[in-house]
């Protein structure tokens, strides 16, 4: 991996990107080697507009600037967050859209991704609560072709994070995302 | 308030301390006019003693530097923790500890709260894993007396992050940690 690699969750409020990115940043700390991590939640005196925004940075050294600056992966789950945050991906980087949420979005110089996350939680596991465990999936498989994250360590995180009685729940999610980028995209 | 508040919990893995910050963040942000949150957490490569620390930074202004530096108020909920961070209370601040598991704590210019948090949650709620809640309630009393968050957004943060069928026992220690504080401190 490059010595710092950022991501960043933007949805809304009931999305459970917090959580997401919670997870994503015990994977790396907990059960990889070696990395720092911060994880983190900004918010603005605009914060009740229902948006919701977590990032994550993982570094090989100890990390100065705990932001986002211009995040490698970025997973966007609505159309306000798709206009808000699209244009400060890193050149080259990776987008990941929701696409029942997003309809549109700005072209950018970036790797884009639009998969049926929110569709997926919904349809495939039936509930849609599960979002964020889908796009932890999708996450996952980003992360283990960019070799800083086993996916069997985000796997590993979930259900250490998630309430008893919904381990089954959160890692089928999981998987169905993780198999969503991967089955969809052949880098 | 003063323009800027820091707040850290720290404990151990099962204890819930990053959930108690996203909430106190949350409680900030999304139910009190015009202050400014950043909720972070930090892992360095020695993260994997179980060890889980949380901090809220809210300002009247917006945040330059997110990490707590001198944290206006700690909970402490494990020995360890204690040994490692008291000393980085703002002097003049306040801790509170949890007289189950810190049975000792270093001499700090600070003003130092012994509750039974743990206890609370162990013996009055029967549910030890409301402990952050407790923590929680505990923590708003303070923010009340500090005028920069009502305990009432709080409780209302609480509600909207906690998953459904928990809402009751989650309240319900929130309520008994504000009381702990309200009923064994008097300033």
């Amino acid at each position: 991996m490059a010595s710092r690699y950022e991501i960043r969750f933007a949805g809304s409020g009931g999305q459970g990107v917090i959580l997401a990115a919670v997870v994503a940043g015990e994977a790396a700390a907990l059960f990889e080697e070696g990395l720092s991590v911060v994880q983190t939640q900004s918010y603005g005196p605009e914060a009740r507009g229902g948006k919701s925004k977590a990032e994550v940075v993982i570094a090989t050294e100890s990390i100065d600037y705990p932001k986002a600056m211009k995040p490698n992966l970025q997973v966007i789950l609505t159309q306000q967050a798709a206009e808000e945050y699209a244009a400060e991906t890193l050149p080259g980087g990776r987008i990941i859209y929701d696409d029942f949420f997003v309809t549109s979005f700005p072209q950018v110089d970036a790797n884009v991704y639009y998969l049926p996350i929110v569709r997926t939680a919904r349809e495939k596991i039936g509930k849609e609560i599960v979002t964020n465990m889908v796009a932890l999936g999708a996450v996952a498989r980003v992360l283990e072709l960019e070799k800083i994250v086993r996916p069997d360590s985000v796997k590993k995180a979930i259900l250490a994070k998630v309430p008893e009685g919904t381990k089954q729940l959160n890692s089928q999610a999981f998987d169905e995302g993780y198999l969503l980028f991967k089955n969809s995209v052949h880098l």
